[in-house]
């Protein structure tokens, strides 16, 4: 199933809103489909909370392991924010104002309005690379393949465009979803045979419920449109054999 | 932070779905709110692809760190449901047919009705203990201290109750939400000065926009509720103090 170019990323949600079950976490759908459209392939999520040692050991266990590693959360001015103080730790790197971030944001506020809060989010590995900030004046930041996002999804979202240019990826991860008005059981014997002769096609099937009907998604992922179109056809073979309706292909 | 006794549990999210951005998770909210109610504290959780090793390396390293693992995802009838066998591999235990899970979703079916497809549902460990499921008829299972229940939320949902008398939890994990109309950077210094003073209490803050209004959400949580009150009480005094409107309290 995986490609031998496959250049892959993990993401570190640092929150403990996420791990609480306050919040629920939005930002790996926006960065995983960001990611799959310029070829890098999503292959760990973790949630882990605030905690120092916890966010050093995790970012040096991953980073080492993924092509790309991208944190979101914890680069505000509380003092529950503490991936910048902990992402200078995991690279030995030290912690302190920022030249730039710290002009950016005084140059953001008001003047007499950069108060020591916000100062704060100019401090980060000083030899880190920002990542500029459209919505809010605080900057991202990069050190070697480690990205760091914020946690409000707007924001993560505005700011993610700035990377294309950074990162290199690979062959766009392209996705077919065809959905059948049909069980899973019905098919799955059919779909393990397209599955078998299909290797490098990630093939999915989801249940889903909708206007109080049931269904199977079947979604078809792979960086060769080729091979998703073959897989496809083989799939609409068995579906017409079965004589199962076809709600959409997109 | 930490409570000496506090009972520790980890999530894992099976499904490529999730990793590609095309699935949110919501099971670990659901599953966070529940067990906090029930004194288990959620620490990590990881979303990882369809694939066995990761599945079994991931079960293997967690199960021995946590009290409790939970997964979801992977127990359908398709090829690409492949959480029971890997379960089996990480237990080093046989996977075969439940003869209980297998009795179930006979009885379930109409007769004639309980295909090829519906039948490996009924496969997992052996020996394994079975979760029921009020909503489809295909049971959960669990080894040990590892619990396996489904991808989909609202079947997810109505399985965990059956819980509630297995698992051996702490004391309720309680929360109390302040919501201030008022920046992170103004409260930040007051904020670290409550936290210092209150290590037993996780304060989070966390800005939120509603109405086209901004605002700060304070969350306070702790098992003892004496703790949260004085946690309370001394940020509504800097809070006045700073003549900072708070919308509500809950």
């Amino acid at each position: 199933m995986t490609n031998k170019k496959e250049i892959i990323a993990a993401i570190i949600i640092i929150g403990n809103e996420v791990l609480s079950g306050r919040t629920k976490d939005l930002n790996t759908s926006t960065l995983s489909i960001w990611l799959n459209s310029i070829g890098i392939s999503v292959q760990e999520v973790r949630v882990i909370p605030d905690i120092k040692k916890v966010i050093v050991n995790t970012v040096n266990e991953l980073r080492d392991n993924f092509n790309y590693v991208f944190t979101t959360g914890g680069i505000g001015p509380t003092h529950d924010d503490i991936t910048a103080e902990s992402i200078s730790e995991a690279f030995s790197l030290e912690y302190g104002f920022h030249k730039e971030a710290f002009s950016i944001l005084e140059k953001y506020y008001e003047p007499g309005e950069f108060n020591e809060g916000r100062q704060k989010m100019a401090k980060m590995p000083t030899t880190a690379k920002l990542i500029l900030n459209p919505s809010s004046g605080a900057p991202g930041f990069y050190v070697k393949n480690v990205f760091c996002l914020p946690g409000v999804p707007s924001i993560l979202k505005s700011m993610i465009g700035g990377l294309n240019n950074v990162l290199i990826g690979g062959d766009p991860i392209l996705s077919k979803t065809i959905n059948l008005r049909t069980y899973e059981s019905e098919i799955a014997k059919s779909l393990t045979n397209v599955q078998d002769s299909n290797k490098d096609v990630e093939i999915g099937s989801y249940p889903f419920f909708r206007q109080g009907k049931l269904g199977v998604s079947i979604v078809l992922r792979s960086v060769d449109p080729i091979k998703i179109d073959k897989c496809n056809s083989q799939i609409l073979e068995f579906v017409k054999e079965k004589n199962i309706e076809v709600v959409e292909i997109y």
